[in-house]
């Protein structure tokens, strides 16, 4: 319980460090019967690689991953899955000055005072590298959910003050631009604005989003296991994250509950709702509209000035942080983002199918009367 | 695992709908040897109590809570702490109208969709006096919490457009305002925007805000258990909450590396920090200094206007709620906010005791030689 | 997590003490739908009650249950169902002697070694009435697996050396029986066993075995969740039990292998096996086959003797223990046997659903071809 | 939640098949600043090293672990610790012919039926090669347990009918036997009854025994994680075992209780008891004694006779097992009985660290006036 697993019946445990020998994920719950390969899980490692564009570190890994067990002749069997990545381009000496000293912005401090001492190489286990082991599960998650009808997309929504006009919405434009926004035009102020901040040693913050399309009204649980506080929690678990919102978020604290209630319509005999201010989600469970999520990014808090800070010896210093470091960190974190999404509502999903005694008689061959009301 | 119970070592699990005959809550967890009795529980209760002010339902309930078990001559004996309040005051006829349609804002439809059908009596378990349990349990941890030096306190931060001047905040004016702001003009401003919005038919939302402080640095865990991933759970698991923030929340998209890092410094031979943008946690881990979280709330869904609508043998209807309804959320939610980050924060700590070897020998009696870096 | 919690769909948290105001249970997770109402938990409480029989505490109790939540016009609705008993016969008087010595077979002393000090009053916690909240949550388990084809029957195997002869097995005999012996005859000699004991002021043990018939195969899972373990968890939990057993148990340490393993065989187009010796599960997943199981129950603790023991403040004593206690646990253990059986096999009905994604698919309405081998 | 994760605190993760690339253990909330080197981890996978002795199969195995993460500079860093055995003798080929039939006592049945298929290759995840990841984890619960001053030592207690003498135990027989009998003429008379089996193409069950000392008292819950209960749980998940006691077992069911009630005395000033039938565990809490376990052993299912059974298509066939089968588990299974010993005493004792106020506030540095019984 040292918190590196996630999820009740889908759950995965993530380990490794930044420049440890490998890093990587067991997935324990797969359903048994999922086609699956290495290059399933590739594609979406590839868009967390670093050393892709010049907004992300320079760092050259590539990320290459292993299922290790778990698979037998291309489907899942319902056995762990293991799956590894090697680190190869680890350059600790970068990391030997800063052993002792306490980075602003960083765990660095924390970790020596919950544990007494650290993994100084990269921040260790609090690197963004951790990631990778919830990118590899989740792209798992992603290839079941697709079966099941439901797509999980995440995308930059702002850098600074950049932000993307989502009536340009293109959704190749995500994997094509290097901030992950899906708008072209803003993609291109916001390389302008990050730009400016390389040049003044600095780095900027931003936002991302993510939609889930497809899902089922009925998904997600009452009281502490709402599917909105479940997704808060995945998506809070992102390093750098520092708020989190569904539906309108933080400006319904300006509505009037005329204008934030969505009404319910029948559209073509199913029940819609007219708007969809609520994020898909109602009471905890899903409404069957589109799930709607934001994260606000913190600034990267390695930047290339001057700082002054504390060293365990509790003296006061200036360091200067080397390393391969991103001005940016949204644009590689959107596809964290998009995987403890789907992490989050396929396991949702599947604690939901024995949420009533009819789908448990029909499961197990015993049709149930199902429940009448008045 | 229906999502009633809440925290790994400091354990709740809580009971009841809004109309039933009662509700609950048991702790599971409790250490032994704590002095408790009904009058610690009834005062977190009674600040959270319907029918006390203009502004808040005016259900009549006296909310009396009973312990039923755990606690012996005076102390909690680390057996389960079985707590109930009676239901005194459902008037069921009430709902009878919206038995068969779906409220706009509210759980019915998604209750619906996953049970097949609902408790509709005043939201059932959707209702928020299930958060009589989180309360009544929230108590329990807030005493605790006390006698190792931590204290946590949730006031309302703004209602719609008014928000409270933090250079007049007044710890006690929360108990005394009706609103539960710090600023007693605020108070008095959020009240005028209050009363025209009842006029109106309306409701509106607003911000609630919790600091927690003495917390030593060092408490909560890396990757998914981050101490702010489950303070962002616990949160937006209360109805209503669109929104959650740690420090300075989504503004720090804004925001430069250069400005947002809080840097280090020594303050009387000890380590703080220069600013506390952060909120207090750094890579998912308490740093010592001042917890600082945010929830935003939407409006109430219940509102004394004509709503379009659909129910459930799918046609599309006008309706008009009746019952009792608050008019804003926020001010009875601050103490369950307030409650809930006490649980997660105690939980935090009780999990934290075992993270080093020395620690562990220490208990145990067995002096371990501490770890030396080079 | 002090343990009072079990299950992880289906799961059930008990509370209460021997002599406080009452103990119940909550349950979460029961699937919205079922029918429910007091009688039906009621009659297995009446099957654990005491005061009926010369070989059971005079105590008297009406066990009388009270839903307190989770049903909604006669059916389950997916929130926790509370149910509650309240304690009626309390005479804590006759635990004042014993408030400071540790008896002998009891938990005195390691209540107050974990915990400091202890609800002395007829063991507190640590009482057989703490079984009371499993058995009011196992009714609710059996109604269920009644309507999906599966019975749990536990009954008495054995007092003493008085051993029930299967060939003369009569269901009905275990709840019209004094001993819950399903054998009439070893009724009666193990009547006189224990009556000889009781006048020796003494007390005797036995053996309890359960079986579940209906079970599909395929349930419970490799590894540590194995559907053995969690029985053998289950069983071993209820007090006084030291040692569990599946199928042929102790026995197979003598045996061949020639001799052990079950062949299987085709039977009316099904797959069946020639003997039963592992008791319906291979591998920690059931066969489809009966499972067996059998708990040895040691002597009840406390004897109407003086015995030699020590006290808080550590001199040795004499003590003669008073109150009102069963010369045997087992008849009344049986059905909190059957209860924490059909606790764990609903459980892992429940867990299985998901397994496949075949299963999974159909559930979502998304037909999924299934795995084909070569 | 495929449960392939055992522990609360020290939590372990378990993966691999027995023909796959590699098996291994993620170790997630083991205590920082412990020493640790693959060297001791390594000695406890060589006493289940397959290879070595006539009776264990002739797989030729290095079983060398990697530890992958989690150590830095020789010391546990409170990150997770991920091990990896490498298999390098798998020969598949053995298992072409049994691919699509039902071996009588293995789980090829069970695992089809609730998965829909199997990796057949050498038992998949069935194999006894799952326990890799059991003894590699539990190995690092040794070390941590022996410096809190715990031992825990498991051996063969008895082969079929050959039994060993306890007065003639030598622990250093345990490690040099082939048997792993504390008792060097019973391991002699057990080798001639292994040999006979042998010769008789069959194979043998047995029975192994587990003692812990210097575990202090006051550790284990009451009610269901009873110290007992999880050992149960944990025991019984050791795949072929069958019956698992605690003390004095299935004995205990023929006592009287003055005969089976262990009294307490005062001994150099210290609570002790003058038997030990409960075998430490009082009301599922740890009395200071030695805890005492027995786990009975099914035969090994693989003989090489001519077995009658069923395959995939529903046809009755005869089969005749090839690869390479150790005729009796228990030797081998000893260690694995140690491990998942070790790791469920040590969850316990690291839970109990927060049982009372009094440790919570000395943890914290704040002295706590501890409870005072009248």
């Amino acid at each position: 319980m040292a918190g590196s697993t996630f999820g009740t019946i889908f759950q995965i445990t993530t380990w490794g460090e930044s420049h440890g020998k490998a890093l990587g994920v067991v997935i324990d719950g797969c359903p048994a019967g999922l086609p699956l390969n290495e290059a399933d899980i590739q594609q979406y490692l590839d868009r967390r690689k670093p050393g892709t564009s010049s907004i992300a570190t320079q760092r050259k890994e590539a990320d290459s991953v292993e299922i290790l067990s778990g698979v037998f002749e291309g489907r899942t069997t319902g056995s762990p899955i293991s799956l590894m990545v090697r680190n190869t381009s680890q350059i600790s000496s970068d990391y030997s000055e800063i052993a002792s000293c306490y980075r602003p912005g960083h765990a660095d401090y924390t970790f020596d005072q919950k544990y007494g001492f650290r993994d100084y190489r990269g921040g260790g286990r609090s690197s963004g590298r951790e990631t990778l082991g919830r990118v590899a599960a989740g792209a798992v998650a992603c290839k079941i959910l697709a079966q099941l009808g439901v797509t999980v997309c995440a995308y930059t929504r702002s850098l600074g003050p950049v932000e993307a006009d989502m009536t340009r919405f293109r959704r190749q434009a995500i994997l094509n631009t290097p901030t992950a926004m899906p708008d072209p035009e803003a993609d291109k102020a916001a390389l302008r604005y990050l730009e400016q901040a390389k040049q003044d040693c600095d780095s900027v913050g931003g936002c991302m989003e993510c939609i889930v399309e497809g899902l089922p009204a009925g998904v997600g649980d009452p009281v502490f296991e709402k599917l909105d506080a479940n997704l808060a929690k995945a998506i809070m678990s992102i390093g750098a994250v520092k708020a989190v919102e569904i539906g309108d978020g933080h400006q319904v604290s300006l509505r009037y509950g005329s204008e934030n209630n969505d009404g319910f319509r029948m559209t073509d005999g199913k029940i819609t709702k007219v708007t969809n201010h609520a994020g898909g989600i109602l009471g905890g469970i899903s409404d069957g509209d589109t799930l709607i999520l934001r994260a606000y990014v913190k600034p990267t808090p390695s930047i290339f000035r001057t700082q002054h800070t504390v060293n365990r010896e509790l003296s006061e210093i200036d360091i200067n942080i080397k390393g391969r470091h991103d001005p940016v960190i949204v644009p590689r974190a959107v596809v964290v983002m998009e995987c403890m999404t789907a992490l989050t509502v396929l396991d949702a999903m599947l604690l939901n199918m024995s949420a009533k005694m009819d789908s448990i008689a029909a499961h197990y061959g015993r049709p149930h009367t199902p429940v009448q009301t008045s």
